[in-house]
């Protein structure tokens, strides 16, 4: 129905999802800034992850469509509008999944059909991590909270319980999007560990 | 020098400007959230100008590089973390661009030679609007703050004595990336001053 719309009501609708999407900014994350003095919220995370892509894409071991992956990175949270942020570590992550399809149907949906479709399409594409952007888009948002907790005294890490073995069972899959950073990482966790970061395994 | 840095110290570099790119997320604006709840940041807004982009795209008169676009969006605040951010409407605004340009070498520089010349030629163009694709970036800059002061009632332009006239002159450069979008504007415009929104000029 809605390809038939004129520019004016395209607009509107439209700037209806832009306005819904501004909540994300209140959905927070367990993981704090860089610099640790306050949490994150899922836009901030997005942004960095987006900028990282902008930076880090020369680590892909094939080339990438930059534009998909950052597409990708942008929108990935949006359905936790409705969901809420899971925490990676926490025991019912498995289940969230069908709270975040509705509402990812739910509020792209919003949009003139056609770029309804895309961006649902987009974002099944990095839940799917089939493709080496989905592949590459999830290694960044693995990467930036590890860094993030590295660089905050592996707090988060501690008072979730979290040891080191967890940290690299539930990122290892940075590996598909980037050996080369997967290894680095490696590296910095066993510096880590050594500096007392992590909870007993 | 750094064309020749090997890929361990091309990540490094390019991790220390992802960590002070971070400092964005303190830089607040004078507008609030589409909610009214509290005032945005910067990293905020450049995250909802790149989401507008990915679906307001079609209202350019020209087809867009929409790669380029979000590039510029997502990085054309970086140089605030310096400079601070600029209300469109303070009468100093001519004076800041010195400090922002200094700022935008700096922070860029923090990245491998390739990237920082690439970062921060897509911040001229930004800063330039001569490309289509800066004029639509610039556009979104405009846009969403103007949305965002629609929704909440005016706060902004009447906390600090902003009339209908001033914003429609701070604003007209819309025009250069969308006509379209600037002629819907300018109609909400003629709404809010019926709803009392704008102070007296």
């Amino acid at each position: 129905v809605t390809a038939s719309l004129g520019a004016v009501e395209r607009l509107a609708r439209q700037l209806e999802f832009v306005v819904e999407a501004d909540r994300l900014k209140h959905v927070l994350r367990r993981t704090s800034l860089f610099d640790g003095s306050r949490k994150e919220n899922d836009v901030e995370h997005s942004w960095s992850l987006a900028l990282m892509a902008l930076v880090l894409a020369e680590h892909s071991p094939v080339p990438l469509d930059l534009h998909r992956v950052i597409g990708m990175v942008l929108i990935h949270d949006l359905p936790e509008i409705d969901a809420g942020d899971t925490f990676l570590y926490a025991q019912e992550r498995g289940q969230e999944t069908a709270a975040e399809t509705a509402g990812a149907n739910r509020i792209f949906s919003l949009l003139p059909d056609d770029l309804a479709a895309e961006l649902l399409g987009l974002w099944h594409e990095f839940e799917e991590r089939k493709t080496p952007e989905a592949r590459f888009a999830a290694a960044l948002d693995r990467l930036e909270p590890l860094l993030q907790n590295l660089h905050n005294g592996g707090v988060v890490w501690r008072e979730n319980g979290i040891g080191k073995e967890r940290v690299l069972a539930a990122n290892a899959h940075i590996a598909d999007g980037s050996a080369f950073l997967w290894e680095q990482i490696k590296a910095w966790i066993d510096q880590a560990q050594s500096q007392g970061l992590f909870a007993p395994d």
